[in-house]
């Protein structure tokens, strides 16, 4: 923790004796600081721009059988990447501040992973998969105690793993339907017509349940994902949907000191749509049996909303007896500075379903007891996430807990928004809208190709980052993201900014 | 494979020098006889009955926040496990027929996969995860080169690696609508009215397509897979659902050679219904984009067609301008006897698309080039499975083209189904219904209690079956499953049907 009371200037003084400036490498605006992560690199060390040479004979090699080659920025050498530092197949190490989408929890080849793959105890669960909803391995209750179960959101007893983000919540949306359903015939036995139309895809089997989702918000990508997904066409352009009620999401205006009543009313409007859109689709026979929301719109811009909103959200949901369920997908797992991002709100009654993926490891959702659905194999599939990952997830929970890694970001969340802030005052035409929690922060360019001109540059400069909606930078670093990384950061994004044509 | 030529008589002699009966375990019907595969056990070895006092332990540990926790059957010590035989946590060791849901390629402990977890250069394969779409590892096409293309369907040259096999047939499917509505368009530019409405889940962004499939079928349980789904109705009640059509699919008559005529019929009124619901569909403006199949109907029990059946299914699509979508999660990887159980066939025009996991340890779905979306990030998710399972797989189709087990599933198969026409023949009132191709055998029991009875037995005589449909057992033994395990097997379950009551 000593390196967060490195003051600024003494950072700067610190990367004089930087061996980044080495004679033959291409010059990175401002180096790095002190090294705390004792696997980690001390700063960005760039050899070609990126994609450089042997990227791009790679991408060459799978343009003509990868679907999705035209996506790849660049090829990786991820045996030499390390802690914050993404290391490229052309040599250049960048400070990696999208963390693979949000999904490295505590960096590149930690320490304790590599020594938790060596020990030959756990060879058997990387190479035996189970179909873990039938047969579990024998330490199955034992990893999940010391993983999710040590971390579940209070209130909600009750965990099923995944592999995915998507089949969390496609899995959640079936635990809420099975659970209104039940409400609504009143915990009797299910009918013969029930059984016999839900084969055919009718009601009453099937019934014409919907939840209920905000425009902007981003659950995944599978049919019943997709039709909650409301963050960019090209997710759902040609994929048929269900008519499912969208909700404004509020809009807030920045800084938020200035705009409390704007925003309070923003946010009552968005809330006041919501309770008509369940009364109107209720009235045409279409039940909102839940509301899905996250608790900071990643994807689709990183829209935030107080913690006021949520509350009454919640109490939305209650009055009207659909199930709350808040997506943690990227969230989640300790990134604003609390293990889950809802726990800032301070609920009285917790969520009822929370969806997590990505840092986490494994796909999966909590819920309280009432959503269990009545009987097994309701909520099944052939391997129900991996123990291999849940194995891995309790190695990374124990990191996270034993180096205080939630305190961590937010401490360095709040030295990252602060320079953010102060970039924003001297580039107000470049900056706008500068909003976090934790190290989960982001700002708005003008527009698209400033955006990504931006972040073009800052790769050749040494920093991943990444976009969001149609003109943030969203910033998702690791957990062990300090404060020095930054400073680093603030000082080669300032001189970018300085420079930007 | 000089095990292979054993005669029956010969394995029955050998039983006599197990080891098996071993004073003071548990009597064994039949024991077992050669061992060809070197880490293989040689035989069940059956402690206590299954579930044991240790698994019962853990299944209580686990009641109170597993949702699933009364489906699980026992706990399993999976470093204990090797080859065919899986060990529970009480110490029983069991021929396992049914191989994690059809999903173990190998074996249990195979010594190549065990060599490859302890290889240095592969450690971080393990750790780091990457989103596969923009920061692939660099050895990602050598990876996928040695494992799935190498085994790519004849005419399918794009591969898509996913998590699991629901969320390969949901891509599946969006590949498929993307195509269907490109054609449409005409290969025109995108309308602003289809931007717009896509975002708010209405036409024409989001267009009314379907897939249409089959009774009986089962293709995943995310909400798009869900609809084309229809073994039970414990996998579709109380979920919402599309209107899509559902054509019957053939319910053959036993033996084939007795009922040939009849058979023919059947399988041209399934067709005849396939072609009337296109038209159907088509009349009330729901078009039908695609046909999705499986070879065998798997969870649907174990429901074959001819190969006839098919190829006409394939000329059906292609007639009425629907994608052709080959869902080979539970018949890929090898054991039907051909790496594609739809390489039986014999198509002209190759399926349009094949969606695999399970056995291939990765989900993910191979398309002819026509399919390829338009534009990246159309088909995407923040993993898009993973480089772990692409290299386990890699060593996986590397040992099965070394080991040749593509034919020994062939041989094994026909042992297999040899002798349970055998039992058939002898316990007419127990075994009714013999099918198979390679070791995907299958039989039909009276009545759905008499099946669970025969599997409760037969697991506390050492051997692991699995269900599937209402009154079927199904096998589903590992690749390397072998002649003398099927005479084992046979042997046992041939004493159980001798006393069953």
């Amino acid at each position: 923790m000593a390196s967060m009371l490195l003051s600024r200037q003494l950072t700067c003084c610190l990367q004089q004796n930087s061996r980044l400036l080495v004679f033959g490498h291409r010059y990175i605006s401002q180096a790095a600081a002190k090294i705390d992560v004792d696997f980690d690199y001390d700063g960005p060390l760039m050899k070609t721009e990126v994609p450089g040479p042997r990227s791009r004979v790679s991408s060459q090699s799978i343009v003509t059988w990868f679907v999705n080659a035209e996506a790849v920025h660049f090829f990786c050498n991820y045996e030499e990447s390390r802690g914050n530092y993404l290391v490229d197949v052309d040599g250049n190490r960048m400070l990696d501040l999208y963390s693979q989408i949000s999904s490295i929890p505590i960096g590149y080849s930690h320490p304790s992973l590599i020594k938790l793959l060596q020990q030959p105890q756990n060879l058997s669960t990387f190479i035996n998969r189970p179909a873990l909803g039938i047969l579990p391995p024998e330490n199955f209750a034992e990893k999940l105690k010391e993983s999710l179960l040590s971390v579940a959101p209070k209130g909600l007893s009750q965990v099923m793993t995944m592999s995915c983000g998507s089949c969390s919540n496609e899995n959640a949306f079936k635990a809420i339907f099975m659970w209104y359903r039940n409400k609504e015939r009143g915990h009797n036995n299910v009918t013969k017509e029930e059984l016999e139309s839900c084969m055919i895809n009718q009601p009453p089997g099937c019934p014409d349940y919907a939840m209920l989702s905000f425009m902007g918000g981003f659950h995944g990508r599978t049919l019943g994902c997709l039709a909650t997904t409301h963050s960019k066409a090209i997710h759902k352009l040609d994929i048929p949907s269900l008519d499912w009620p969208i909700a404004p999401f509020p809009r807030l205006k920045y800084p938020l000191e200035d705009f409390v009543k704007e925003n309070q009313q923003e946010e009552a409007r968005c809330l006041e749509e919501v309770e008509d859109l369940i009364v109107k689709y209720r009235k045409k026979k279409k039940i909102v049996a839940g509301i899905i929301v996250e608790p900071i719109q990643s994807e689709g811009g990183d829209n935030h909303a107080s913690d006021d909103f949520f509350r009454k959200l919640r109490d939305i949901a209650r009055k009207h007896g659909c199930a709350f369920l808040v997506d943690e997908v990227q969230t989640g797992g300790g990134c604003t500075g609390k293990f889950w991002a809802h726990e800032h709100w301070g609920l009285d009654d917790p969520a009822d379903v929370v969806t997590f993926s990505k840092k986490m490891m494994t796909g999966g959702f909590f819920h309280k007891e009432e959503f269990r659905p009545n009987a097994p194999y309701r909520i099944f599939n052939t391997w129900l996430g991996d123990p291999a990952k849940n194995l891995m997830l309790a190695e990374v929970i124990k990191v996270i807990k034993t180096e205080d890694l939630l305190n961590n970001a937010t401490h360095a969340g709040k030295a990252l928004l602060t320079g953010l802030l102060d970039l924003q005052a001297r580039y107000p035409h470049l900056i706008s809208r500068v909003r976090g929690r934790g190290t989960f922060c982001s700002f708005d360019t003008p527009n698209d190709a400033t955006r990504n001109k931006l972040i073009t540059i800052a790769r050749n400069k040494g920093v991943v980052l990444g976009g969001c909606g149609d003109r943030s930078i969203r910033f998702r670093p690791t957990l062990i993201f300090k404060d020095h990384h930054a400073h680093l950061f603030l000082n080669i994004f300032s001189d970018i900014l300085a420079n930007f044509k």
